[in-house]
């Protein structure tokens, strides 16, 4: 006898939409943790969010089409947070904290909607745009991301047969448990999935997560997905993002404030936390500028998460910074998150180990990696170098720098202006993969 | 909505048996020609068939359990032909012939059951052996073979997490498929599935002929598995094998006209097929041997199958024959069909390109290939050497020399006997990986 699931193929006979967002949990945890902060302290913020794809020989709104693409951001809009979602927030401890979200705050969720979009093609690719307030348009950074990713990953393997399909599926899994296999030989190896931005598909990401779990066993300390922390009980990992001293920078009012804003931020993250969840981001701005003006009570966080310059200049940078400031680097906390694979894994790790406290933020490469796995061989499931940036603050132009010129962006004018103030030392291009 | 087959799931957790074999004609094609010349030509021989295990260090009967066992042999004995297969078999046509079955012989199908098994453990080995009617004993061959080495994988893989399993799938597939991406280099390549006997489990096998037939296109000939060759649209290929000149040796009266059986056997073949099939095995009794005294008419026949020398020397030593014969080889056909993999396929390949026709039978290294595969690195998913061989006809003991001596069987004092009767040329020894 065959046994099939005639109801199952009755429904995939009349199969509309395969949403990507199903829960507002299928976001980076940080988004969580920043949006309590800016909900308690900056509510009347308005701020645009804005895709950026900086892979523009990728012609987005050629592969993708327009009514699949609002189809999937009005499903989003659709989803609210369940009460089961909200009880696990409120209930959960994370990073050996409880209560971490108040209940003011997750009463505030439970009427969180996804705020409307502004979608227009230009030239190939699509001007996708969230404006409003700062703590509705930052939600859909992860959503906006995953779904176009996503659809454009779906719209390269329409043409596949089952079989092509089948054993691209193989051969990825296999590279990443290879992958895996060298990792387990590092003894001290800390990492965690920061991969659901730039993920091929939401299923693949939790297949991913949950090969890291069976392989690395405690050396996987968790992921920045609030769903699948919560599905897979694993730890959510994340603090804060480029978005606050962004936001803070838009909205300084002379270039003094201007240029004391990265540090009032991380002043403000300091109280509203109590003193949790102490890592800095050092480079909006530039990582030599953000040092040489540091205070010295930044030398009692926790650490750093160097995510634009090189991994072993960048952290020896930070490491002589603490050094200067008489702390022992080892008692502090590098974590690596910028193109990560398994090579400058191993490299960084083998640098680093001994000297200092690393952990390794795994994005693009674990989540998407496909390179070598089409038998059809065709390129269009490389990742490419989309992001969704904070634009402007209260009508005020946003800008964010980096140690990578290539990961600048704002409107020229400005950048020279921050230039001017920030200084531009030590800032080295280098190509974006992902 | 989760969507569960409950009936799939109740029916899981009563689940009592999942039957390798399936059908009779999950056989080789060569059992199902040799059957209807042996119904037609021999009826009335008695012949033992027993299973060998040549790999000894690996203790089957310490890793299959006797109740499995039976409970797979008795349910292959319950099966018969269907009325499909039957009109199958009988309106197909094989090899361009049409009618390659006889209306008598489909009708004689019709109530055939396999006979019954003897089964004992000695010494941490199964002794599996089947008497009677050499047409019922005979079709044992590659049903228990199947059953002995896909009971063997199961039990591997009984202690495996689901993850385990999902990695060395994904692993295995990606390894035929890197092969496949290899072997499609070989502009002429003429290529079929010889892996029943040996495979890793009856979906696996179906997978791997898919495989090929996806990947390799025309150069994928066919699969000597008539149940997959029915199933999949694919030519059912094989001629004759070594049971044939070794039940003709055996029944011999005297030392010359053992020596005569092997050549006796194919003009037997020759009439009874009208001149198709025209493939000879000539190492049952040693290759040198064979060519030696072997009649002008067969450098007539379409080629040979050299089955345990090793390709490259074998296939000369058939070339110049043909040579001195005065035949010009580039008309003949040479099916390698011994340990072949993709080292040895692509280097016999190329070493006899334009100079011979050549087709490669791809076994036990197609359909049984999971080295570096287990993510828990266990050895005993590696394949072994198991064979079911014809033991004695009519009482008289039966003997194989092979090129190989490791691949002799039968009682010493008998193949001291043969080695007087066809000499010991050119017999190499050989390591035996499967």
């Amino acid at each position: 006898m065959t046994v099939t699931n005639i109801a199952q193929r009755a429904y995939d006979h009349n199969f509309r939409l395969d949403p990507i967002v199903r829960s507002l949990l299928d976001t980076d945890f940080y988004k969580l943790l920043m949006l309590q902060m800016i909900e308690h302290t900056h509510p009347d913020v308005q701020a645009t969010f804005s895709l950026i794809n900086r892979s523009t020989s990728v012609r987005l709104a050629d592969i993708i089409d327009e009514d699949e693409l609002r189809a999937q951001l009005d499903y989003a809009r659709s989803v609210r947070f369940t009460k089961k979602e909200l009880i696990w927030l409120a209930g959960n401890s994370f990073y050996g904290k409880t209560q971490m979200f108040s209940p003011d705050f997750i009463g505030w969720l439970a009427n969180f909607q996804l705020p409307p979009y502004h979608l227009h093609k230009v030239d190939g690719q699509y001007e996708l745009t969230f404006e409003g307030p700062w703590t509705h348009t930052m939600m859909w950074e992860i959503p906006a991301l995953a779904i176009v990713n996503e659809l454009r990953a779906r719209a390269a393997m329409q043409g596949r047969g089952k079989f092509a399909l089948d054993i691209l599926y193989a051969r990825a899994k296999a590279k990443l448990w290879d992958k895996v296999e060298r990792l387990r030989q590092l003894p001290d190896l800390v990492l965690s999935d920061f991969g659901t931005r730039r993920r091929h598909g939401f299923l693949w990401q939790r297949w991913c997560v949950e090969a890291l779990k069976e392989g690395l066993g405690n050396r996987f300390i968790g992921t920045s997905n609030v769903l699948l922390a919560m599905d897979a009980d694993l730890e959510a990992i994340g603090t804060n993002a480029h978005e606050l001293p962004m936001v803070a920078a838009a909205l300084a009012t002379s270039d003094e404030e201007l240029a004391h804003a990265p540090y009032r931020v991380l002043e403000e993250w300091q109280q509203h936390y109590n003193g949790n969840l102490l890592i800095a981001l050092p480079d909006a701005f530039g990582t030599t500028a953000f040092l040489k003006r540091a205070p010295a009570w930044l030398a009692g966080w926790t650490g750093f998460r160097p995510d634009s310059a090189p991994p072993i200049p960048g952290g020896e940078q930070i490491i002589r910074w603490w050094q200067e400031q008489g702390v022992d680097p080892r008692e502090k906390l590098l974590i690596f998150s910028d193109g990560m694979d398994i090579d400058t894994i191993e490299e960084t790790y083998r640098h680093f180990h001994g000297r200092v406290r690393m952990s390794f933020g795994w994005g693009t490469n674990l989540t998407n990696d496909f390179r070598g796995c089409d038998p059809d061989g065709a390129p269009d499931l490389e990742p490419i170098s989309l992001v969704c940036k904070v634009t402007s603050a209260n009508g005020r132009p946003a800008v964010k720098l980096s140690d990578n010129p290539a990961k600048a962006t704002g409107r020229p004018e400005e950048i020279a202006r921050y230039l001017r103030v920030f200084g531009d030392h030590d800032r080295v291009a280098a190509e974006l993969s992902v």
